[in-house]
């Protein structure tokens, strides 16, 4: 009998628990603002722990606030599959981005403990901390930190907007967590796999069920900073003036001119701006903005985000700027044994499939130089994501799920590979 | 024997009492706050008719609480002249703005009864209720009820940020003030006179001692709202977006083609700016800015300022833009009788003058309906006001002080004006 015959994942179940998620910070238009370290996601690690644990899923918890859940394998010796995704949203986002990867990797270890699988390896769920760095600057934080791709220390001074500092939410939620073993930071697993909606409108168009993702697009961050000098807005004379909301509007000017692509592959966004003291009646003395830049091609994406400071720095006609890269990944490759391994599984489900990139970068980014890692798409409806219309189907979720199940089952007994 | 020659003010007093009063609401920076109506508020009144009522001057309140204080004249029925200004502070304010303008009148006051010069009219220098607006919105309330531009109770109900009622503030301040004789709201006075830093640059640059100001220029408020769609930064093209800061971006800058002025006369200013939901890697779908248009000539004030709306719709690309006019007064012009005793006293004392538009509000505009009104102007250092850096030297502040003292002189024994 094949495993998919077995395992059933349960569409109701997984349906139930991403609408109970989804009322941990509920925003109107079937919204969720649910800010990585917050008491919202607090309440949201406590919830997946409430079902987790009565199955007999082991909890555990490193410095960066990473939650696992370990489904043991029959070799415990062996390095485990990983697979999970985030459970913080954006400010204004919706039920699915992230918090369904992880709510299906609870779903396919259910449905492969239900069937009475045992495999080799164990499976373990991951909930990454703060991907969307929406409160602290940049995202991905939690992955970056596992992967050793920055030390874990590192953004401890980082500010959300009440001035609270990273480190000390940190330790907040370490401190309410107390009672979950802790885990040193950081290992190899043998593969890792991360369930997400697509947030593009590709698979919705084409009437597919799965995308087999086979890279993402590299991404950049930058912060920049402008200093003016504050004046009064009736009297201050337009020529004597350091308006750093005018050199703001040069800087951005420049920046559409330095990436401006015609084939409109790459992705250049001003998406945060604030202005101090922000008085209507006041001339600013410092404007902040930030810059998303986003290729598939690394030589691109390095050009382009090598010209930024540059670019800010000759924009400036009254104020001085400051420019800082907070974030800074290259494009990935994810492995063929994980996609391979997503097209077999959706295969066997009679599910329609794609292979195609990521324009969004997601924490499996990270893993990519530590283990075969890979990612499952599930439509999105219209394309809609960061938004509370972010919508997929309950039954595309739950293809999701099963696919998933089939996927870690193959990995989790997968022949160790010979080095190349 | 001319006048000046008579009449001396005393430097270090002026700056003592200048000094004193910065005690109450100091803040770090050398700056104040003193809110209307607040305690501190109390107390720099009662501070200020320590210094007066030694002198021999009448006080009395209005129903508004402005505070008058009465050096009569030969003649007490004739209408006096006035004099003052405001004491209150913005939240973050300086020592100056507004303070000093009671202060000078108090020591030119004090000069003339020294010098034991007597005047056909009564003197009165004031103390305008709430001109800042800071506590509570708008500002030159006092000013606005006693000229009759608005019904005394308008205001009763405008809430300060913990929910204190402006009417329940003034209440109290009256009750505080049971001992003071209360007075009629409202009457015409010969003249109004009011000192006043200059808030700006020109003066500073120019090394003049003296702004004769010819008016207060006029002024339109406008409030922008782009709305675009919200969308992920990683995955939507850019054709396909409808970027709320892109069309922000062509809105400013199709703004600053309308107002630009060789002249450098008119005031355009963006000083607040919001943008929703305000993340890094999220493709706005709100941004909202504020316009301050403000220029001396009405015609050129109506003609751009008309120009707004659909200068900003015109530069909608992908956005749709709400444009909404918030306030808009015309300019207003001060007497000559004013302005030209006013450099007529600075050319006795061999200051250098010029003629000067004032960019900022004052309680002076809410008077030219009533009477012949002007304002005097002395240095602000580099411009700066509204911020603890607000500074003019102790001779500035003396040579206001001995100009008004000439300008009062001579008004309050000048003809009655023929009508027109």
């Amino acid at each position: 009998m094949r495993q998919e015959q077995v395992m059933q994942v349960s569409e109701q179940r997984q349906w139930d628990r991403l609408m109970q998620m989804a009322q941990l910070g509920a925003i109107p238009g079937d919204g969720v603002n649910r800010a990585a370290l917050s008491d919202l996601d607090h309440q949201s690690r406590r919830l997946l722990l409430s079902w987790a644990l009565p199955l007999g899923l082991a909890p555990s918890v490193d410095a960066l606030g990473n939650l696992f859940l370990r489904h043991e394998g029959t070799d415990p010796s062996l390095p485990p599959v990983l697979a999970g995704s985030h459970m913080d949203s954006q400010p204004k986002g919706g039920r699915f981005d992230g918090i369904w990867g992880v709510l299906a990797a609870l779903e396919a270890v259910q449905a492969i403990r239900e069937a009475g699988i045992a495999t080799k390896r164990a499976i373990e769920i991951v909930a990454w901390t703060n991907e969307e760095g929406g409160r602290f600057a940049p995202g991905c934080m939690g992955s970056m930190a596992f992967s050793g791709y920055r030390p874990p220390g590192t953004w401890d001074d980082v500010k959300d907007k009440d001035g609270l500092r990273f480190g000390d939410e940190l330790a907040r939620l370490l401190a309410a967590e107390a009672d979950i073993p802790r885990r040193p930071l950081g290992f190899t697993p043998f593969a890792y796999v991360e369930p997400h909606i697509e947030q593009g409108p590709l698979l919705e168009a084409e009437g597919l069920d799965i995308g087999v993702v086979t890279g993402i697009q590299g991404s950049r961050w930058f912060l920049v900073e402008i200093a003016g000098k504050t004046d009064h807005a009736g009297t201050a004379p337009l020529s004597l003036r350091q308006d750093a909301v005018q050199d703001m509007l040069r800087a951005i000017t420049a920046l559409n001119a330095l990436t401006a692509d015609p084939e409109d592959v790459l992705r250049f966004t001003v998406g945060r701006v604030e202005v101090f003291p922000n008085s209507s009646n006041t001339v600013a003395d410092l404007a902040r903005f930030s810059i998303d830049l986003r290729h598939p091609d690394a030589a691109v994406l390095t050009a382009r985000g090598d010209a930024v400071a540059a670019t800010v720095q000759g924009a400036m006609v009254k104020c001085r700027a400051t420019v800082t890269e907070t974030f800074n990944a290259l494009p990935a490759r994810f492995d063929p044994m994980v996609q391979d391994a997503t097209e077999a599984a959706a295969r066997r489900l009679g599910l329609g499939i794609n292979r195609m990139p990521s324009g969004a970068f997601h924490d499996a980014q990270f893993l990519v130089p530590l283990c075969p890692s890979g990612m499952i798409f599930i439509p999105s409806r219209g394309g809609i994501s960061h938004h509370p219309a972010e919508y997929s189907t309950p039954g595309q979720v739950a293809n999701g799920a099963a696919v998933l199940a089939g996927v870690l089952v193959d990995l989790a007994d997968a022949d160790p590979r010979i080095p190349a």
